[in-house]
């Protein structure tokens, strides 16, 4: 393309150079913004017309012009040009192309800048609403499976030892918990997101007398930018979302580690199907936990974009600068790596099986009855510090005879402390554990499935519109 | 300390290598937890008293205890000894020191995983508080100063080429706009935060029917944590946090950048105090920027905080895992990094002294009045696109002759566009085309004035308890 | 693809999911690596057919087959599989079409796990030998308009702040010697980088009586790696590219940055040519510096790879995890994004035009000359911090009387201190500072030729093989 | 302190504000340099005195009083004035004090911004050293333990799922691997960072005939740095150390990531010594593998003070800025983290005690040899793609039928292929499959045992000076 056809060539009297041109050009990402493009470019010629900048007659050549290009792109048959530089000016140019003079009249108050920042608002709003919606989803899988699951009895850890028995559901809904809390974040970040820069222009407004709280009306926007200083240079609403999305994949990446444990011989909790492993190309004995080992390498990709994005905007003064463009990218990825764990996650959750004796056998072996024994002894006068050294020497005692606590006598254990009585042997299984724990928040079943009912309850509310 | 004296003692057989006592212990660094966890302790103690786990005088006997020992602390008269590992157990001691047996029976019911959650909560909950406060200072010094420069005239800068004039007041209030919006995340951030890990003890609740809705309200928690397991290994809130920070500090190093930039000789747009000014060892002459250039340089700080714990989540099964101890110092330095950088702010925004003249004249070079020749053209019925190429050629004379577009005469300009009249010269001054930019968001000194008179009353309503 | 025809059925009784078989496929990205894996086959080939594994007819076949599908992939004539998962499968695959019985004995003594290895190995080591190749290119072109430009003199800058004049020369060498130092590191990442892992087949090496150091000979790798459950999951080389990446792409930011302040119309000092800039849909008279604005900004997307990649290793137990194979993309996109911007300075440097008068007018206005009056005085037997202080006081009149140090009066001066004589005003000229400079490192023009002979040698020597 | 006091009042005509003050100075953590400050302020001198700046009686005076000073500073005795900014201006404004007239005059030919560049050199050179030697005697203690486990049977693990039997020597050398090319690239590293900045001043050189190889001599440094604007400003060394840091700590985070899972009750492959684990404080039964987790967990502190680093030169322009003074806390604390973490290991390995029952029992279970059965195969005759699915479906008999593979009849095993003969059971057990992988780098007690010879003679000769 020579300089003459570029809609900024006037000024210059040199070509811009083959390489520098696709060095610069953003269309082969931002191609993806073309239907928030149009329909941007809609409210704008509408409120162009409202405030009679535009004629009706060439508002209704441009919305039919820009209708039937989101056709040709919807279809495929839209030829991206390179020297067009982005999505903006290969629609532009195609609509005056096709419209003739109406088309060079829909830039009229406004700028690229401006622009580009409300398509990528407009786009990332739809993209999170879809990522609520996937959430939601999954939430609803665990919750399910939790119900199912709130009497298995599994060793809960710390530090990766045994530590106390808890429900197998209470386990699935802390996971439950914290994509709660990713989908608060990611409503609160819409909140913020949801504010219209278009009018801004390239950096100070413009001398038409645009309506923007109606321009923003027409695209769902809550308000119109307050500074349009601020409304072209503003990329927080971008960092905010990878932000969010960092910890949607840090917990994704948790619950990965936990399934490629529990699926490991050593664990053998629990079973992932067929279809969400692979073999090995040499050793015909493996069944690899694929799916969870992919989304939990996946979190470092979204850590790195967020580490992108927030280089990309130290120290860059007022307004707009084209370092900017460099924001597309890494928002996409984002998106695209989000929506295929969350798919991934969600197809699985429903499949994961179980398999209950070998959790109950690991809670056996692990002294995971311990504190109740210091518990019991607590209610029996002793003060909490003095009960957790005499279970530390039952435990020893246990370990130097490989025998668990239930299985020392009742004298070994008056020996240690003369307030022992019979009684201890009942707390000491797991069941008994496990109903003790009978508090808000607490790992007894009968807490599980009020807590399963209470999340299903939200989840209901926060599905309202 | 031989092992004997450790609280987990009992099942050990042999003592805590001493460097290993050293690498583990966290009191260096968790000390500064100490009023929120004695905080958290009385109502812990409080709660267990309503429900019978303590004895009333017990309960009046710890409560008397902990708050010397506070006073201790307070007066720089407590000895934290590292082989007490951590903030926790070195309160806990002295507590059985001085009242005995009673104090042995405070952590009945607890765990220092919940502990150890809650005191973090409790502290970062206040810290964030102080820092809305330091906000909303900060953005109430540039609404004054907006209000005072609404009518100064700054070049505005895309690509930092000038762009267009636009009010200083308005390039300030773009600097509220970013602020604001720190703020606003911080209290979703302390929304999410004010939840109560008390209760879940180690990991899976307590065999003592705890009333933990009754502790959270005595602590000013929303709602105690729904689930023990995620309750104390969640560190999201710090990581959210940070996240909230790092969007802090990039707005603060853009600003500085900006003031980096308009003190140097070239621009010298503003004059910083020479109290916030340093000079060089070695070359007499210098006035060196120091405070934006250091606040500049912190940003990268923060974010290393937020990858930092990013990194430390990720992959962790759970429940609770040493891992975590890691989560304070990079919390700790990001709030007083975040806490000196806004302070300095505060403490030189109302100096910042704008040299008008100068930056009049730097307007008055860069053919900022452009774009308004452009919009000047359409509203003579020119089509947008074409007039941008019409005034392209006017810049290109421009600069081939040495003048400004107001010093083109009519008959060159009438040779580019028939269109153009005598009129034209009236929209080519600064003021002209200031005042034209007059809607929402605009830079026209009147839309600044209605901005900062929005802004104030937000601050206001912020304000409201 | 049914499960049956995997190359790791049998083991299975379900087919993969369509959704888990798009989403854990590589082969989308990691066809890049098709030479490499070819080249890797041929030589694994030769080395079974000279232990005697493979029969040399089957090599021969295996051969052919192999030239012919990369003669294919070249033409574009490759049919790129999903359900064959990955670059290696595919080729595999295809082998066994055209050439029968032998392409199902090509991977024996191999693993996918010590093939890909191998393959990135090679593919970086090529890419790592054009960016050295780039790098040198570019240095060159500095170093000549650094000998152009020895003489001419801009202000040194601290701070921001007009600082000494030094040669412009000398500056553009400053660059050069960051370049240098990320060739350096280059050349040690491509030494630890030129490890064989082919032989480790899955994790423990193989039955085969394989002759690795042959294989490495063939490949021109320096050895085979020395432990098998290391190479194959070994990851280093990526970090460490990464790594070095980081720093070129920090410096090129630090030069873009210096680019489009020296290109603002408040320094002039600096004209990018019109091929390298871009204008404004919105204002016809911006020339933006694009090229730079972008690499600048281009610097986040590099350290967000290397974030990625070290979050992606962090915790891996050994040996191979499917989480590697999240290590290809950032890999590419760093390369991508390196080869682009160091083609773009390339291009772009020897067509920067120094503005010369606008720099030596901008270093006469800034006391750039105050250490020579120090150092003056040091040299009349005033000690350094007494000096100081004085040029100090004379700083301080001039800035109060609008004039340079080289404006006052020779009694103004004396008053300050009476050892100042007529002889000052020699010492108080850009050249005469300049001169004064003249050691090793320093900025005289003189040493500036000798540093760009140094140089110049330097990149010869570098260039021998 | 007065304004009038400080080294670079003269220009000023206010004060510093007191928080500026602290907010500015260094002299907190910069103190750390001392000792190589004063090292480089003794070689400065010496040299001054050679090229006849400084005359012998200076000199003399000078040293004398730098070395009092550091007595003091190592006995404690030293003030550090929060005034006087930085451990610069401390130690010359002391030596004032003490040696008066003489003192004044050591600043001659420098500045801050060399000086301070010199001084984290020297000081990270030394460190560096201290940490190859660490790294020296933590891989003479992995050698010696892999060399004693050469025999030793262990599971190898690919996606956690047993892969096949390798030697616990062989595991343990991978480590060794590691840590050898963490080793290698920090003397790379020291390489590139042993050039000396003195000499560079403030940005330009100085007036003052230095004789900087001189200088550099003194101080070990392999070279003067060629370019003074270069010299000043390059941080590329701290980024370079902390990117080399950044691979020892995911390295070390591997290694913990395998300790806590081989010493969870799961795997019991591995028993840690008391001496480094800790117990917990309700849970009277945990043994809590502490040390490792607290390694892993502290990785993320070092990739976030990598980022931090980078992220404060983006961007930067030349020469010196104040926001460098944010390179030394992340170094610090990298160095600080890296030794303890180094130290915690070096003690911990050589207690490493393997349960090699457990490892073996763990072998048996996987089919472990299902590779080997192919590989019996292939030397069959059978291609090495058919002989993987052969032994996919043996795989699937033995899980059907709970046995494994060497349970399996020879009548079953012949049904699935003709070709397998009684003699197959000899390479079925896990002795013979870790025998038969006796290639170089291969995972056979007889390889481990030359790799254990090669390490011993690289560590010996690495030694060498």
């Amino acid at each position: 393309m020579s300089s003459e056809s570029k809609p900024w060539a006037g000024r210059f009297t040199q070509a811009t150079d083959a390489f520098v041109e696709a060095f610069t050009a953003s269309v082969g990402f931002d191609q993806r913004l073309a239907r928030h493009d149009i329909q941007g470019s809609i409210a704008h010629a509408t409120m162009l017309a409202r405030i009679g900048v535009l004629s009706q007659k060439d508002l209704h050549t441009i919305v039919g012009g820009l209708e039937t290009i989101l056709a040709e792109i919807e279809r495929g048959d839209f030829f991206w040009s390179v020297e067009l530089e982005d999505v903006h000016m290969n629609i532009e140019a195609r609509l005056t192309d096709r419209i003739g003079e109406a088309g060079k009249k829909l830039h009229t108050g406004r700028s690229r800048n401006d622009q580009v920042a409300t398509d990528i608002r407009l786009y990332l709003r739809d993209e999170i609403d879809g990522l609520c919606q996937q959430l939601a989803t999954l939430r609803a899988a665990l919750i399910d499976l939790a119900e199912r699951e709130a009497d298995t009895i599994l060793p809960g850890f710390t530090h990766l030892q045994v530590a106390q028995p808890v429900s197998f559901g209470h386990h699935l809904m802390a996971w439950h918990e914290m994509l709660a809390r990713d989908q608060d974040r990611l409503r609160d970040c819409r909140k913020r997101l949801n504010v219209m820069p278009l009018g801004a222009a390239a950096l100070a407004g413009t001398t038409f007398p645009l309506d923007r709280h109606y321009t923003a009306e027409l695209l769902g926007f809550d308000r119109p930018a307050a500074n349009s200083l601020d409304a072209v240079s503003d990329r927080d609403f971008a960092i905010e979302f990878t932000a969010c999305a960092s910890l949607v994949m840090m917990h994704l990446s948790r619950f990965s580690e936990e399934l490629i444990l529990w699926t490991s011989a050593q664990f053998a909790f629990v079973d992932l199907p067929d279809a969400f492993c692979t073999g090995s190309s040499i050793m015909p004995q493996k069944k690899n936990p694929d799916v969870p080992e992919l989304v939990r390498g996946k979190a470092g990709r979204v850590f790195g974009h967020l580490v992108g994005l927030l280089t990309l905007m130290k120290s860059q003064p007022l307004a707009y600068n084209k370092d900017n463009q460099e924001d597309k990218e890494p928002l996409f990825d984002t998106l695209d790596t989000l929506k295929a764990c969350l798919r991934a996650y969600t197809d699985m959750v429903p499949h994961l099986a179980p398999n209950r004796e070998a959790m109950r056998l690991a809670a056996l072996k692990g002294y995971a009855t311990a504190t109740d024994l210091a518990d019991y002894l607590v209610r029996k006068g002793i003060a909490f510090r003095d009960a957790h050294e005499v279970v530390g020497k039952a435990v020893r005692l246990g370990i130097d005879s490989g025998r668990d606590l239930s299985q020392l006598t009742l004298d070994e254990l008056k020996a240690l402390s003369p307030r022992i009585e019979a009684d201890v042997f009942g707390i000491l299984t797991l069941e008994g554990s496990l109903q003790a724990r009978d508090h808000f928040g607490g790992t007894a079943p009968n807490q599980v499935r009020q807590a399963v009912a209470r999340a299903r309850a939200q989840l209901a509310e926060e599905a309202q519109p």
